[in-house]
């Protein structure tokens, strides 16, 4: 297994990039310290994602921080990504883990505490707690977890557990507080005017916890 | 590799198929003489498209039918499919062909003259000419083929190729006529009253070739 830090984890999303491109926003999100990268598409083709999967690759290789694909098994093997991260309404677990490989990481969204649960007997690598606040930049999920849903959450998981949903400095803390291994971030990064000044000061604040 | 058979070659489009489940459309189709079906799936998760890919597999596989998957190389690989075929906004051939194995069936539109000589040099089962006619079903498409560009396109091609692409009752035989070694549907029979019926209609011109 390919060692991995949730603490900061930037989840990409073209349309929150404000015109900029994606290699750019990952570029300033590395200088500024986030430690995994997940590329989120979901409205490309399947060739656009594959070669959006081998130029993040090649800015993230270098610097030993994972490259982790949302959703498509496929693309993951393509790019011989360092690991895959699906939701419920994603290919199975299983299935996801009997292709991927035991070398390779593996992230399962869950959206209720019963899911938690659930995950504990999945062959999964981290958990990812969706969302904790509401957010705009997913609309079919269930009840934000909130702050004690996330301290409920990560005292049941057996496994790490990283927080996402309309999570960004205000915030962080409290939920590295609540016993988050990591903060995962779309907007607060994406949509910053310096991603990399924006990384650099979630970063202090997850490093103080 | 699996043995196939071109001739008629049914692509699914639940959108066209008047609220029928796409298993009885599909079920209708093999007992009409359909040879190979294709799933293809545009706006689903991940998950609805792997559990429509193993419910038609039960329906296709006890026919010999292959059933190949759009796209998707890990719905293919997930659901054990025939084969797999792929756009060229898709992976690309030789990736699909990696991981998709030796005994798998990989299919390749293509769009113009070029591209028919282009497949020639990679390692697919079989192109499907697309499109033959305007369609409203794909409308990313090049200028369509036409009876003369199939007839050049299968004059030109190593490989066995399919045609698709507003193929119907009344052109079918010409199609045929011009060295297509099978016609692929999708509305001529997943909107006709009778999809059984309309596959035996389709059957009974392409046997006359």
């Amino acid at each position: 297994m390919i060692p991995f830090d949730l603490s900061l984890y930037l989840v990409t999303d073209r349309d929150l990039s404000k015109g900029r491109p994606l290699e750019y926003i990952v570029a300033e999100a590395v200088k500024g310290g986030v430690t995994m990268v997940q590329l989120r598409e979901k409205d490309c083709s399947s060739r656009d994602f594959y070669e959006l999967g081998v130029r993040l690759k090649k800015i993230l290789n270098p610097q030993n921080i994972p490259l982790i694909i949302n959703d498509r098994l496929d693309i993951a093997l393509a790019v011989d990504a360092d690991g895959l991260h699906i939701g419920q309404s994603d290919l199975p677990c299983e299935i996801a883990r009997q292709f991927l490989g035991k070398n390779k990481i593996l992230g399962l969204s869950v959206e209720t505490i019963q899911q938690v649960e659930e995950a504990n007997a999945l062959d999964v690598d981290y958990i990812g707690i969706s969302p904790v606040f509401a957010t705009p930049t997913k609309t079919d999920t269930f009840t934000p977890f909130g702050l004690e849903g996330v301290k409920a959450s990560c005292a049941l998981s057996k496994h790490p557990a990283v927080a996402i949903g309309g999570i960004n400095i205000e915030n962080t803390a409290e939920i590295i507080a609540k016993g988050a291994d990591g903060v995962a971030v779309v907007s607060a990064i994406s949509s910053a005017d310096s991603p990399m000044k924006a990384a650099a000061s979630l970063k202090k604040l997850i490093a103080k916890k």
